[in-house]
């Protein structure tokens, strides 16, 4: 486990990219509560809640679709980067593992457009 | 941290078995979600949701219970494997090592049963 | 990543705190559910839930706060640790790296405080 290994170095790429799109969610979650908003907490939403519901929570479609989409992203990058850490000591052969790492990658960002624009 | 330490060796193939554990529960909920007809995105349950409820989502009960079991895997089982990795990293007495280890995933497959037979 | 390494014992350190602050809430939830009398499953409040409402789930407001704020802890901490640990290959300057662990460490805590205690 360090930078010499060259799976580590593709492994430690692909796992930042992942975990970093998992982090962006967190951050589109924001923006769109605030647009819609659809704020979770009292304080929240007593103060810039949407006019005449500011007593009560509003719960967003959209909002709700992109936190399934980051739990699901918990549920799938979270175990991938652990059981890579864990593939990466077996030594494995570098073409193979950079196949998965690449796969793995871009089925999660093709997943997350896939999940966030609703058919219509 | 390599396979030449025999309590890398027993910490990966454990953690190997309550991640693949976790994960399996995403395979349940989708099992269960089509059983029940029971979908969270509209898409879903505009074409296959349960017949007279076409225009709402469809909360069930086991799906729900199935996704509480898989939310708390990820709030223990994570921690685990990062913990544990830690600890591997402390040079821990191999035998009491793998006590914590089976005694942790032994738990964790108990509580999964426990959880999702609900009582009568 | 050995001990031998003072950037991963003080990197373990930290992630040693901001993953037992996270199962912490566990316990909180747990604590809270009691007091409340609010259970999520049909066997917890058939016996032991609100009396008059022996028969429904009973969503507790401080109960689903602790909930978010656990699942913004998943959301945030096991990705420092993922990240932190990739991190700590990279060999960075030690003083450097304590910094961004106590940094992480101690708005993580901040964080906490701010987000259980509501506005007025």
């Amino acid at each position: 486990l360090s930078f010499e290994n060259p799976v580590f170095g593709q492994f430690a790429f692909y796992s930042g990219i992942v975990i970093c799109k998992t982090m962006a969610m967190s951050l589109l979650t924001s923006v769109t509560r605030m647009k819609n908003r659809a704020f979770a907490n009292p304080e929240d939403y007593k103060l810039r809640g949407k006019p005449g519901d500011e007593g009560k929570p509003v719960t967003n479609a959209t909002v709700e679709r992109i936190r399934r989409c980051h739990l699901n992203d918990l549920e799938n990058v979270i175990p991938f980067v652990l059981i890579g850490l864990l593939y990466v000591c077996t030594k494995p052969d570098p073409s193979t593992a950079l196949m998965h790492f690449r796969a793995f990658t871009g089925l999660r960002i093709f997943h997350t457009f896939a999940y966030l624009i609703p058919l219509p």
